[in-house]
């Protein structure tokens, strides 16, 4: 009888941080593909679109002018998904109908005033300035809020209803699924063995390479063990920092040259702007030891075969376990293969 | 200040089944969309398609000929995800790099000849064979897996790539996650109040009426308390079944009636071939007592605001928690305004 081998065979692995598993059939990438296509659309576009309503000096739904801004830009969202003046809600005493009021605010932030740009063709000052928005942000609302997601939806695939760059922050007055699950996992992980659980996992990713995907002084990006998304990567720092607010200059600096390379290597995969949502977890702005917690990045990008074949996350995936169609360790190579320089500098 | 009330006011409910929170944004689907749209293929389709692998008489990629089926026809998926003879790995020590090998099959159900129709179009007998078929491979694959994924992925936007009328079923030596999950809250439940979750949430359902779409003399399926997707449904049995193996003849007939009304519900509402994914839960095929089990298919349909624009589960979704843009009690009110007899038919 055959030995099982990971790059052959059918198996299950364990994400830590959410204690849940994947399942990897490496070799279903080769099946052929007759379905949906995402469609491509690489025009150029101008630095100033007088129809975007996040480039400076343009009016917003709501008749709001934007200011002629030269660096980021926040403002809240014209149509938020939370309000910070929710009445709070009468207890239920049924376990089968719990309701609770949720409080909060939703911003935008721009990243550039130039319409034409990503994440990965700004310079490297520009992108020092997005990271010290998002600082600045969470400082500010974590103030006041438990919870404040930073994140990003890049690209039509992901949802994305405009181009210009842009991410998002949303503040929520509760712990959200995800974090309350990453909490308590890592939690018992500190409890049980007395360490932090990221960093022990860098440690390991630093010494057995194979997942590592960029590696700057401070910061590593690897395809997770445990990745879900066919080119999902995390992003975090080498040594032991709880959240972003905490991150000295230097760090800083280097971050944006981690971001810079990762989303240049994405964009270079398929020659596209490469789509994606990405995500900070950090330690919640709530009291006590955050010492279990490493900030990090997630990177979940939906692309599978080429530039307009995503993976659907649907059937299979929706009603029993996540299941992927090629390694994390073979996804990897594939984003080291490529250069961590945009491939439209390249061509000028 | 203003008493909260779910219609107006963002809040969190609570899944029982999942033990997760579903945020709720009440008034967002009110935003402007200039986003992705689906591309709508509403043109009539032949009995008979030379070019589908999944018609009677055509010849597969693996050069196996389909036979001239005239009901249900299953074969193995010829790019399965799993396979029976997956070697075991070896146990890892490291909690932060587990692996499992995976045993299983997949296999692929077509629930009728002819190549124009969907679940809605077929006749109730038609229905009732699909369900046979299903309680069959269940039966058949119960025999040597704890679990037997049944689940259709209907409609390009859920990741399907042949609009033949077909469904899936996945067995797995495991227990997946989203099982493995909803059979503690179950259980736990049951522990707690010595009756069964579903069965108890049933009750309530049909005293309160708010959520119902549809109800026959066995069978409900209401937009849950607590659902994700716009217009996501509940299909379960009014009185306790623990899995599908074990419904009876008229129970059976009456689910063909059930399944009927609730697609035809979902086509009527845009007036689309609505997609969708839909999948089985039922008692795992392991030994022991499964009273805390109540059979039932979830429903999880991405469109929102209209045949071609779908909800984006995106960013905060991922990174933080799902959130919903209509309450569910506003996404029943809208499917039982529209007939249960299919757009289609009612033109003839
Ligand atoms: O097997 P199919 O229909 O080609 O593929 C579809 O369903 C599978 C099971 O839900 C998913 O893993 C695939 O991503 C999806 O495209
Ligand atoms: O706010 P946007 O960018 O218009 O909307 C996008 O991001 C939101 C937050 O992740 C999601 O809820 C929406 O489904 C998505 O389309």
């Amino acid at each position: 009888m055959d030995i099982f081998n990971p790059v052959d065979h059918p198996h299950r692995r364990y994400n830590p941080l959410t204690d849940q598993w994947v399942l990897v059939s490496p070799h279903r990438a080769k099946r052929p593909w007759q379905g949906q296509q995402e469609t491509l659309n690489e025009e150029p576009k101008p630095h100033h679109d007088p129809n975007c309503y996040l480039c400076p000096g343009n009016k917003r739904v709501t008749g709001d002018i934007n200011p002629n801004y030269t660096g980021t830009y926040v403002f809240t969202n014209d149509f938020a998904a939370l309000m910070e003046d929710t009445p709070n809600s009468a207890n239920s005493n049924d376990p089968l109908f719990q309701i609770q009021s949720a409080k909060g605010t939703s911003r935008v932030i721009c990243f550039s005033p130039d319409h034409s740009k990503t994440l990965p063709e700004l310079d490297l000052p520009a992108i020092e300035t997005v990271i010290k928005t998002w600082i600045n942000q969470q400082q500010e609302l974590g103030k006041h809020y438990p919870w404040v997601q930073i994140f990003e939806n890049k690209g039509s695939a992901m949802g994305c209803s405009n181009p210009h760059p842009h991410g998002q922050v949303w503040a929520n007055s509760f712990i959200p699924n995800e974090i309350a699950r990453e909490d308590s996992n890592m939690r018992n992980y500190f409890q049980k063995y007395g360490r932090n659980l990221l960093v022990d996992y860098v440690e390991k990713e630093l010494t057995n390479q194979e997942r590592i995907v960029v590696e700057t002084q401070h910061w590593l990006a690897v395809v997770p063990f445990w990745a879900i998304w066919p080119f999902e990567t995390l992003l975090l720092p080498k040594t032991h920092v709880a959240r972003l607010t905490i991150l000295n200059q230097e760090e800083q600096k280097d971050l944006a040259i981690a971001l810079k390379k990762l989303t240049c290597r994405y964009d270079n995969l398929f020659n596209c702007s490469f789509p994606y949502s990405m995500g900070w977890h950090g330690a919640p702005f709530v009291a006590g030891n955050s010492d279990y917690w490493q900030v990090h990045a997630h990177f979940y990008p939906p692309l599978l075969r080429s530039a307009t074949i995503k993976k659907f996350m649907v059937g299979y995936e929706m009603f029993a376990e996540v299941q992927r169609d090629l390694t994390p360790e073979q996804a990897a190579e594939r984003l080291r293969n490529v250069s961590d320089e945009h491939y439209k500098d390249e061509k000028d």
